[in-house]
């Protein structure tokens, strides 16, 4: 199975600490090497990064962990091909427009039998359950609200009805977000830890190295990482239930919880 | 003006050599300074790289030039801001899906009052009249082929009386990609050369670099560039004439000519 890593903040932050951890999981670590990639939400624009080399070898994933780019909402991926061959079209996250914004996705899982009805708003480029799984998604969001997006809450509940269809196709993992909320949803295994004041340091799983967060932030600042496996071996992650959707805004998830 | 740079090939090749001459135009030897951007197709896949620094200070532009991405058609873009504001939403080259194919699109130019009616299918995420034009062609592009891409030449007609329209308006030099041909239109100022055997050595006119192709490439491979102001001092440009479509497949424009 792939691998999901998820930053949602309440201030634009660099994501260089946990996609250090997380990019060893794409050849070293793990066995995750069919392609990786990032997208990071800057105000409304997106910075796309995909690769279909391993994320240990990539020349951009090395880039990107040296180059702080900061964000408040960011999605990662590390492949390991279940349908569709390795190619730049199949890695993921996706991007598409939908009500003037961009939309990010990414997937861990296997969708068996998973043909759903595309009328053509939105095609798949490539050949993978995900992509079809994400064009359906958003083919029924705008179906349902076809001239501007709907308050948040409404969309979470049309979201949570959308993934538990998908759902009933196999795992389903998987991360979306606008820039403004990210949705995440655990068919299997997803965690995730809030940041906040007062900081404490952390240390990778994956790597020998770690950060003392009380250096690098103020009190106000607030981070959620979410990720299919904790990324740090001295901080307690939460799991997601089977089933949850969680929405994080401003760095934590939304009370309530969708069960999808 | 803003400046544009595109290539198309026969075979995947790197643009290294030309970004390096183009990314100086970004800061250095010109004033564009308002961001840049870079898309290449690698099969059905695009990399997309978007930067609101200008490319002389930018880390990816950077990378771009040591990292030898080999891709058969790139449109790249340095931006000088005549509408919308610098944030990375309004970076060109934008990026849409159509037909199950990613577009890729950049324009130099500046339209007069162009609010074409756009019904939702394909919605502006930034506020330049750029993306409005784009977003315009993609959707009656759709309109009037909903179902699958139509044979090129087919296209080609309906892209150049589209092109027509919005250039109307304005000034609209233009290139769009679908990863299989490359399409420029020339308003006012574009020009290109088509690069074959016998390979000679070129030099480039920003920045004191030169590179003998003939030690790079086989007898067989065929390299169009097409830019706003010739990249090198040594070569013969060829000028569109203003007005002119080209199509570009396989390295090289294809018979006949479409004025727009």
């Amino acid at each position: 199975m792939c691998q999901l890593l998820g930053m949602n903040c309440n201030v634009p932050t660099d994501i260089v600490f946990s996609f250090t951890g997380f990019a060893h999981r794409g050849g070293r670590t793990d066995t995750h090497h069919d392609g990786w990639g990032i997208a990071f939400f800057e105000g409304k624009g997106v910075r796309h990064f995909v690769d279909h080399q391993a994320a240990i070898a990539s020349p951009i994933a090395e880039l990107i962990k040296q180059y702080p780019i900061k964000s408040t909402n960011v999605i990662a991926h590390i492949r390991k091909a279940t349908q569709g061959q390795v190619a730049l079209e199949n890695c993921h996250p996706f991007v598409r427009e939908l009500w003037g914004r961009y939309w990010v996705f990414a997937h861990n899982g296997d969708l068996k039998d998973f043909f759903p009805q595309l009328k053509g708003t939105f095609t798949p480029v490539g050949n993978t359950d995900s992509e079809r799984a994400f064009c359906f998604l958003m083919q029924e969001l705008r179906a349902r609200f076809p001239d501007t997006q709907p308050d948040l809450a409404v969309l979470r509940a049309s979201v949570a009805e959308l993934v538990g269809q998908i759902a009933a196709h196999g795992t389903f993992n998987m991360m979306l977000s606008d820039g403004t909320a990210l949705f995440a949803h655990c068919s299997t295994k997803l965690c995730y830890i809030v940041r906040q004041h007062p900081f404490t340091a952390a240390h990778l799983s994956d790597e020998d190295l770690s950060v003392d967060f009380a250096t690098v932030t103020t009190p106000r600042d607030r981070v959620a990482i979410i990720v299919t496996e904790p990324l740090t071996v001295n901080e307690k992650w939460t799991e997601f239930a089977l089933g949850e959707l969680l929405v994080f805004v401003d760095g934590m998830p939304l009370p309530g919880h969708a069960i999808a």
